[in-house]
């Protein structure tokens, strides 16, 4: 029997829990990946610090047996905890339960302990400093530049996936070729991490278990909770304009606005001038394309097939899921990686376009939410509408979180939903004043029963 | 006075045409064009072989003088011709007079004559078979492949625009650098260009002041006709599954399709057979992007910022209204090329997408243009309000063919008047049975008056 060898090119979160997949399924995998190895040299984790890990992810990871040691280094968070502009704090719960949490993991120790599975597979090989410089799709070779001695080589298995991120190289080469439908396109918003460093002891100075939000209408601060006590903190600004990053360009004006608008967090943050300045300031993208194969010898996973914005929290959980389809279909198809491709595709596209356009929705929701008495009304309504009716209502945030339905049903069916509360709540300012039985005959009539 | 320099990149139609327009204004244009000079070495006009004239280009083409010299090579197109599947003929006026019809030109003699009107000024210069492999968005330095010497050299005037086409290498520097929109979607369908001879004497053997069209509700084939006597036919026709060129791919296979489906022009088509398996099959391409500009050293026009599928006949008429505009706002800023960029882009942006996807929605009109006796039935009743309400009712089509209002406008008002149409056809098979008191009260209200 002739060896299945596959090339991954990238060794970020995505293509090390795809090489476990396919070590498991006995192929021998070749990691490209252009960074140094991150467990032996300090380097930024990418994009940003930290992730919330959510059921679609733990089930990825579970697949491989990795979820229990994650869910050690991982902190839950139990819902939103809203900060008001003069300090007020207000907690809505995620969900339902205690089982209803998502939880705060560092991108670089999950993906460290990722690679160290990875590894523990003879058939699994990472390179690091290697950067992929082009594919040939015809052969499935790939040109790989050595970032530490400057030559360039030809390494080939017949078969490559980028998990090369947002910006890939492979799909990069893929738009020379024809009929390549793409899009990248940029929120006017951009981000900057912060940081809220742990008190004595490594006590946290904000609630824990909680993912905090200052929502302030056309921009937020976020903070996520971090194992040593700390708390990554991330402001959604806009790039240019009368309140952005482009015109908070002195220190006095950065500390003016945030004693302002972020009077609690402020006495938290000691370095808040200095990151502000230091820190990079990173755009927010969303990529789209189709299609994600070129026959058997090259697809893309993850970012590099549909980079979405982290309003939903999804984008990890949704590059897991990709790997556990993908593994499905090799399942079905062995080594034809022409049928695997096109079935995992085509499986998978539509649920990856909704959850794009679901990301961006959220991004409006997250900074609006304090604000607006029609949306808590909403939220009032959605809330009882779950406990009355759990077959048939289940809120949106609910069904990408907590559930594994297709992501493109929980789009579908958070519209369907959406209309069905404005209805409700037409002309009314308090939950007390709802028509509970005008919402049983909608619910009944607009939702199917779920399976 | 310092002297005021600029290069483009591209000398076809747009590009020759905006360098008129720029020596008018007294700069010095340099022009980088990757192929031979089409004058003087016999090469393919491009990615089609006629286009159809309508009042914008016109309008561009009087702006520098060209307008009549150009109609005189020009056919008039008074209206579509309707081949249905049986032979029987249907003339559909484009519009309610004679002087509302569009042109036949051929691209190349187009191409050719504005070439010779732009080296008529001392002032530009047309350096042939130079492709530009690179833009320095700092510097405004263009590097130069020289097709002929294999040498390269850069060039640099400080400002550039890009007129180099819907594969533009200027967008796709300009891809490169943070922050830039840009999508590029295809249509299921391509298109292969086919002919219709002259007959003897170079008689025209089909109508010769019409626009054919056999359209075969998922395809259809169009001609137009040539000044010698001839027609360019052009097959618009899936890419793949049950009929398509995929599926086409022996001369029986061919020769059956086209006796079946276009049967009075086969006899006309005696070189069908081999210009079916030389032509190239094409495909078709939307391409958007945002911003069009770098600063003040870079900016694309034309095709380069927005190509766009050719089913309303506009990617030629649009690309010369973006001339017409650019110039205008030269004309407000002199040389302030970050101010002229920045005002024709937000003058044009919102206008090409709006061609742009009616663009797309003329597809589906053309190809199911007799099928359908709902379609037919709106057709006449909106020849009728066109008549009644002149100064509010204009059908979409003459909206964009006919006048000069903003695409956008026409996209905006043609949905209104498509709501319109439909609610005044709902239940009604026949023009005479139309409630014409409900016309005009729906006209009135959802209309504004034209100015």
């Amino acid at each position: 029997m002739k060896e299945k060898r596959i090339i991954l090119i990238g060794a970020g979160l995505a293509g090390s829990l795809l090489a476990v997949y396919l070590a498991k399924r006995g192929f021998y995998v070749d990691i490209y990946e252009r960074r140094p190895n991150m467990r032996t040299t300090k380097i930024s984790a990418g994009r940003s610090i930290n992730l919330a890990l959510s059921l679609r992810g733990l089930h990825a990871l579970q697949g491989v047996g990795l979820d229990q040691d994650i869910l050690k280094i991982a902190i839950p968070m139990k819902g939103r905890l809203i900060h008001a502009p003069e300090g007020a704090l207000n907690f809505i719960p995620y969900g339902n339960n205690d089982t209803e949490v998502i939880y705060s993991v560092s991108r670089g120790q999950l993906n460290m302990a990722m690679m160290d599975l990875a590894e523990g597979y003879d058939r699994v090989k990472i390179y690091f400093n290697k950067r992929c410089t082009g594919i040939n799709f015809t052969t499935g070779e790939a040109e790989i530049f050595d970032e530490t001695t400057g030559e360039t080589s030809c390494v080939k298995a017949g078969t490559v996936i980028g998990t090369d991120g947002s910006a890939s190289a492979i799909r990069y080469d893929m738009m020379k070729i024809g009929r390549f439908n793409y899009s990248q396109s940029y929120l006017e918003h951009g981000y900057k991490e912060l940081s809220i460093p742990a008190g004595p002891g490594g006590k946290f100075l904000i609630e824990k278990n909680a993912l905090h939000i200052w929502p302030r209408k056309t921009y937020m601060l976020i903070a996520l909770p971090n194992l040593d006590g700390s708390f990554t903190c991330t402001l959604f600004f806009p790039m240019e304009g009368g309140v952005s990053f482009a015109s908070l360009n002195t220190k006095e004006k950065v500390r003016r606005f945030f004693d302002e608008q972020f009077t609690d967090a402020v006495p938290l943050m000691p370095t808040l001038i200095e990151d502000f300045f230091s820190n990079p300031t990173s755009s927010l993208m969303t990529v789209k394309c189709f299609p994600w194969h070129v026959g058997h010898t090259a697809s893309l996973l993850g970012d590099a097939a549909h980079a979405i914005v982290p309003f939903f929290g999804q984008g990890m959980n949704c590059s897991f899921e990709d790997c556990v389809v993908l593994d499905e279909c090799v399942g079905r198809y062995g080594d034809d990686w022409e049928k695997i491709f096109s079935e995992y595709e085509a499986l998978r596209k539509i649920n990856t376009d909704a959850i794009a356009d679901l990301a961006v929705e959220n991004f409006y929701e997250m900074r609006d939410l304090v604000a607006d008495p029609a949306f808590i009304l909403k939220k009032k309504i959605e809330h009882v509408l779950e406990e009355k009716f759990p077959d048939r209502f289940v809120p949106k945030y609910s069904m990408v979180t907590f559930r594994r339905m297709p992501y493109s049903i929980a789009l579908s069916r958070g519209k369907i939903q959406d209309t069905i509360l404005s209805e409700l709540a037409f002309g009314k300012s308090n939950v007390n004043e709802i028509d509970w039985n005008k919402a049983e005959k909608l619910v009944n009539e607009k939702l199917e029963k779920l399976i």
